[in-house]
């Protein structure tokens, strides 16, 4: 089969890959019905984090069970399954308290990139939906992969509750499906952080009911105008930089909430500062596989259309262009179907 | 009237100085019954926090109150009073939802170390009791104007709940009081961290079932022993250093809860690492003035003795001896009565 991997800064190929087998007894293989780019893929693509060898990319994934291994139980070939870019056993102690990407025994899923995808951990990993959907909500559920449990999480960790002040810093695909996470929840008031026109659109179509363009001290000042002068109750931080993450924090008033999930790059807090800003900070790798049977009922309920923050599709072979409109930010998320 | 006064490192001096007199017409002033040495001074003590001028001290404080400006509405003249170490107007919105210590008009209270002190914003600080205490009572009574709500703010950040499984780093004053805290919340499990056969006597006394002498690495691995693999649900970071605080994150469940309550000076978090570690994180100076009315309650029907933390009592001319002798850790705190 062929697969994109990532060879080096923006040097993406589409290339000849071994079929995955069933490695372990706990296996599955699934046969990829839809995969993505995530703006996580960017940093190694942009070169700002290392890659020591050529890379099967892609973790979001979506597909029809192929195969499973000895063990599986939960899981059998021809279902549609969803999983979580963290496979996980969903047994341990730390699963069971809902941070499956903690997983004592987690692995990274890879190489989704691609026709065929081997998923460690298969029973506690995947969620299968009832019925096969059917064509036109594949992109919605994709998204329960990774960036839709992510913009979830980052409400959830952020405390948004009915009647909320939220605001959102970053107007990526994580960002957008925050928005959207945050209106599912109650808030009263969503503040989107935004420069660019289409992103600003869909974010008033998922839920924003203010725009914020400036950034630093003028943000910051704006989001105070907008809150009483003291800051948002809840701040989903969806970018992952030193800015953004100061810009998360001055915009939130003391008390209130940061849900982080931007994998921090260079990111340093100063303790006395946090300390004085009086916020509550959660954060991580998303608990994808806690919200996916949630989720996926209000896609097939059509309560929410995530599917919508994919605005360029392309067949599997041009995902390199995938790539590049996404660091161009021509493209808010790429869609690629093998 | 004479009072401590700090000078430089370990220079602490009794002197004369202006008995304070109302200044705005929402002061009060009051007459000290007991005031005491903070953790907190210790650092400009040690010269680790930089001292620009010869510095009244003294920031935990009750008393009877002497006089009244003109607009003070709900304390008077002969009552028994406790206030914060932050004076807060207790109506603006950040006060309202329960961050005085961050209030939009908070004024640091200085040089209770003394008979008389100038307590701002009366009305929103000051919390009297409904009868004057008996004496054996004004020791636990003070506490409540900083180290045991510090302590309190600390379990309560911490989100410990019944049943919950709690580690304490720091068995200072306000760790103790930490433990204290946690065991008046319905924590089933709580590990204290300490060295020192007195300070372990006491945290036993409050309510510790574990005590971890081991720091760094072994303290860590310790608290995973006792706790499944995977560390305590809240943590009660009591100390302020960044050794301290990498203890608090690494000895924390994913998923789980820091509350940081120790000043922090020169501490820096990795936001890679704060990140994979998956925990809760929440802290700052603490809003005392939200708990007081049921801390009093606690106090005078003798269901908590926080006052147990003084192990030195000293007229208040030996103010500079109850530095010393924290400062050498001879004495956990010191009660200074005027």
């Amino acid at each position: 089969m062929r697969g994109a991997v990532l060879y080096g800064p923006r040097d993406v190929r589409f290339e000849e890959r071994d079929v995955p087998k069933i490695i372990k007894p706990t296996d599955a293989v699934i046969k990829i019905s839809s995969a993505c780019v995530c703006g996580s893929d960017l940093w190694p693509y942009r070169g700002i984090q290392p890659i020591a060898q050529p890379t099967p990319m892609g973790h979001e994934y979506c597909g029809i069970v192929e195969e499973v291994g000895s063990a599986v139980r939960s899981v059998k070939r021809g279902q549609f399954v969803i999983g979580s870019f963290f496979a996980s056993d969903n047994v341990c102690p730390t699963c069971q308290i809902g941070y499956q990407s903690s997983c004592q025994h987690r692995e990274l899923v890879g190489g989704a990139q691609a026709p065929f995808l081997r998923v460690p951990l298969a029973d506690g990993t995947l969620v299968a939906t009832p019925d096969l959907p059917s064509e036109d909500l594949i992109a919605s559920l994709l998204t329960l992969s990774d960036v839709m449990g992510t913009g979830w999480f980052a409400a959830d960790a952020a405390n948004v509750q009915p009647g909320s002040t939220v605001a959102v810093v970053g107007d990526g695909a994580v960002g957008l499906l925050g928005i959207l996470s945050a209106k599912q929840m109650g808030a009263a008031r969503i503040i989107a952080m935004s420069r660019h026109a289409s992103r600003q659109k869909l974010a008033r179509e998922f839920g924003a009911t203010d725009i914020v363009t400036g950034r630093g001290d003028a943000g910051v000042a704006r989001i105070k105008e907008l809150t009483h002068g003291i800051g948002a109750d809840s701040v989903l931080e969806c970018v992952g930089t030193q800015e953004s993450m100061m810009q998360a924090i001055s915009s939130t008033r003391p008390g209130g909430y940061i849900g982080y999930v931007g994998v921090p790059h260079g990111v340093a807090l100063d303790g006395e500062q946090l300390f004085f800003s009086h916020v509550h900070l959660h954060g991580g790798p998303a608990p994808v596989r806690r919200y996916l049977p949630d989720l996926i009922k209000l896609v097939l309920d059509k309560k929410i259309n995530p599917g919508k923050v994919f605005d360029l599709t392309l067949p599997l072979d041009q995902a390199a262009e995938g790539y590049r409109a996404m660091d161009e930010r021509r493209a808010i998320k790429s869609l690629l179907r093998p």
